[in-house]
C-alpha cells in the first residue's frame, strides 16, 4: 500500500496545463489566467478629485475670504483651463484636478455666494486628491498567470482596459463508468441492477473544478465494450473510469485496455474509503481509475481528480486545502490506513468549526455523504481522540463540491 | 443613516424566488431545487453483499468444515436460487444476497478447494450484508427544495433514478451601468475617462451566485438614455444601477426614473465603503442602485446583491456568511459607521485565519480590493483592537467572488 501523498505526486508528476485560447472578458470569470495580465493605462490618469467640491490653491484658502468660482470639473469632462490666484474650480469625485490647483475645499467646508466661493474650514495642500496612478500605472502587473479570476479581478481586468483574456483551455474529463449492473437514470432499472450515479456526479465534479466532462456511455463488464468505449475517451486532457464491481474492480479495464497500449500503475492506497486506483497512460491520454463504489469514487475524485484538474487547468497544484476543526465526538485509534470520515461540520459558540463523525460510515451510503459537510482526515496510526481534539477538514463548499 | 442590516431586511422583504423550470440531470448542479426530490427506488433493493466472499447460513459455518459452491452472486447478476444447509454461493460487493443464507464468509476468511469452500474463521449471522434500503427507500426524501445542489446531490439524485431536476429558474439581473465618462474595455478612452468595470465585475459576481446577467448599453448621464436603458431593463428579476458620480450620484437616475412610475427610497447607510444606495420599484421591477465608485460598488454588491440573488434563487436568504479571524495589526477605534475593511487572509501556525488590514483602504483601489481576500468587518463604535483581537471576517473565496 502507497500513501495517499505518493500517489497524488505520481499523478501530478505526468500531467501538465493545457494551451492557452482568447476569451472575452465577460467569458474569464472563474477561468485561469494564461499570462499575465498588465494595465494599459494609468489609473487614474490623472490627479483627481476624491470628494465633492472646490479645486484651489491651498495658499489662497482662508476661512472667509471668497474665492471666483471659474468653472467646473465634473468626472469625465475635465476643466479647460487652469486654476489662478483667487480662484477656485467646482469638482466632483472622479473629476480630474485642473493645472494651479493643490488641493480639494470639501463642499459641506464651503460657503457659497453667486460666483464665488469661501471656505469655512481651510484646506491643507494635497488634501483630498488621489494622485495619478494611485490604483495602478499603464505597464504594471494587475493579475498574474496562473490565477484563477474572481468577480473583482473581471472587474480590475477591465478597468486595465482589457476587452480580451488569455486563459487556459477548459480540461476535458472523459468519464466511463463501467459494471453490467448500471442503468442510465430514468432507464427501467433489472433486477439487482443499480441507476448509474458516478458517473454524473463526477462529471459535477468537473465542472466544479472547472473542467469540462464528457460523460462516455456505460460499458459493460467486458473487453470489447471497454475497449470500444475508452477508444472514444482518447485526446482528452484525462480518461477516468469507474467500477465495475461484479469482477474484481479494475482487473477488467486493466484487461481490456492492454492490448490497446495501456501503461498502467496499480495502486493499493493506504487509505479509507477508496483504496483501489489505477493509474496509467493510455498511448499518451492520462487514464485515472477511481474505485466503483460512489462513496469511494466521490472521495477519491476530492483527493485525485481536483488536484488533477487544478494542475490541468494551469492551477497551482496540491492536495485539496484542509481547515482545523474540533472534533465534536471521541473517537477510537486508526490503523494504518489514512481515514477520510464523512462529518457534520458546525460553528460552536465561538465561531469554530466542529467536526463531528456521521455514526455510520458504511462506504455504499451516498446519502450520508450527500448530507455530510466535509470528510474528517485521520492521519495512519492516530491515536484515540477526544471530543475537542484539532483535526483536519476537507470542507466540501470550500471546493464547490 | 441606516444600520446595514435594515436595508438588507427591505429589499430582502419585497423580493420572492423565481418560478421552477425543468432541466435534464447534469444541468442541475449549482442549481437551486425547487421542489423536495425523493427516491424513486430502494436502494440497495435488496439486502447486498458489503464484500467478496461467499453467502452462506451462519449454523453451517464451522471451520473446516467444507460447503458445497452452488453458484455465483455478482452485483448485477443475482443468484436465481436459494441458499440450502451445507451450501454456499460464490459472491462480491454489490451483489444480491441470494434467499438462504444469512451471512458473508469473507473471501480472505475461506479456503476454496474444487466446488468446495470451508471457513477458516466462522462469521456470525448478518456479517458484511447491506440490509435492503440502507441507503434510502423509495418514497424517502433525498435533498430538500431550496438546496443549491452539489455535485454529491447529483450522484444521489441520479440512484434515486431522476433523469430531471425541477429547480428554480435563474434570476436574470440587469446591470446598467451610467456615467458621461466610462467606456467599454477596449475603446478608446477619451480624456478624463476611464474604462468601465463595474458593470462586468458585478455581471461575474451575479454568475458566481447563480443568476443570469444581462449588462445593458452604458447610459449617459442624462434622464433620456437613462430612462431608454432602463426601459430596456423591465420584465427582469432585478435591476441594478450603478453610478453617475459626475452629477450627485443617484439624482439623475432618480429624476430620469421617476416618470416612469419609479417609486424609490434613498438611503444613506451607515457604513464605509458605500454609503449612498437606492433600492425601489419600477413598475413592478425592483431596482437597486449601488454607487458608481468601482470599491464601494462591489463591497455593496457582495452584501446587499448577493442576498438578494439568493433569496430570488430560492436559497435561504439573510447576511452573506462572516467567519471569525484572528485580527493582524493593531487598529484605531471606529466611528458610527460599519466599516468593512480590505484585508489580506493568511493561515497562522496553529491553522487560525488571519485577517489584516492593507495599509491603505482608499476606495477607488480596485487592485487592492482584487488583491485582498476578505472585508474584515469592525461594527459602528467598535472599540481600538490590538492584533490577535477576534474579528469577523466575509471571506471572498467563499462567495466565489
Amino acid at each position: 500500500m502507497i500513501p495517499v501523498e505518493e500517489a497524488l505526486d505520481r499523478i501530478l508528476a505526468v500531467l501538465s496545463p493545457t494551451g492557452a485560447e482568447s476569451v472575452a472578458l465577460p467569458e474569464g470569470w472563474d477561468r485561469v489566467l494564461a499570462r499575465p495580465l498588465e494595465a494599459r493605462l494609468t489609473q487614474p490618469p490623472t490627479d483627481v478629485s476624491a470628494m465633492d467640491g472646490y479645486a484651489l490653491r491651498a495658499a489662497d484658502a482662508s476661512v472667509g475670504i471668497g474665492l471666483r468660482v471659474i468653472g467646473a470639473s465634473p468626472a469625465g469632462h475635465p476643466f479647460p483651463g487652469s486654476v489662478g490666484p483667487g480662484e477656485a474650480v467646482r469638482i466632483f469625485t472622479g473629476g480630474a484636478v485642473p493645472p494651479g490647483a493643490d488641493t480639494i475645499l470639501l463642499q459641506e467646508d464651503a460657503a457659497a455666494e453667486g460666483d464665488h466661493v469661501s471656505p469655512t474650514e481651510a484646506p491643507r495642500p494635497g488634501r483630498h486628491i488621489r494622485r495619478a496612478g494611485l490604483d495602478f500605472r499603464a505597464g504594471e502587473l494587475l493579475i498574474p498567470a496562473g490565477r484563477r479570476l474572481t468577480a473583482r479581478d473581471i472587474g480590475l481586468a477591465a478597468a486595465g482596459n482589457h476587452p480580451w483574456l488569455h486563459v487556459h483551455r477548459r480540461p476535458r474529463i472523459g468519464i466511463l463508468a463501467t459494471g453490467d449492473e448500471i442503468v442510465l437514470p430514468g432507464e427501467a432499472v433489472p433486477e439487482g441492477g443499480i441507476v448509474s450515479s458516478n458517473a454524473h456526479a463526477l462529471a459535477a465534479l468537473v465542472r466544479a473544478a472547472g473542467g469540462e466532462p464528457l460523460v462516455l456511455p456505460i460499458a459493460a463488464d467486458d473487453r470489447d465494450a471497454i475497449a470500444e468505449a475508452a477508444e472514444a475517451g482518447r485526446r482528452l486532457d484525462l480518461l477516468v473510469t469507474t467500477g465495475g464491481a461484479s469482477v474484481g474492480e479494475h482487473d477488467l479495464v486493466q484487461a481490456a485496455l492492454a492490448p490497446m497500449g495501456l501503461k498502467l500503475d496499480f495502486w493499493k492506497i493506504a487509505m479509507r474509503p477508496g483504496k483501489p486506483l489505477i493509474f496509467g497512460d493510455l498511448r499518451g491520454t492520462p487514464l485515472l481509475g477511481l474505485p466503483g463504489n460512489p462513496v469511494s469514487a466521490l472521495v477519491c475524485a476530492v483527493l485525485f481528480l481536483i488536484p488533477a484538474l487544478r494542475r490541468l487547468s494551469g492551477l497551482p497544484a496540491g492536495p485539496v486545502e484542509t481547515r482545523p476543526a474540533l472534533l465534536g465526538a471521541d473517537m477510537a485509534a486508526n490503523d494504518r490506513r489514512q481515514d477520510y470520515l464523512r462529518a457534520t461540520l458546525a460553528e460552536d459558540a465561538e465561531g469554530g468549526l466542529v467536526a463531528t463523525p456521521l455514526p455510520v460510515q458504511d462506504s455504499s451510503m451516498l446519502s450520508a455523504l450527500a448530507h455530510a459537510g466535509g470528510l474528517l482526515v485521520r492521519p495512519p496510526h492516530a491515536p484515540a481522540a477526544v471530543a475537542g481534539t484539532v483535526v483536519r477538514v476537507v470542507e466540501f463548499s470550500s471546493l464547490g463540491v
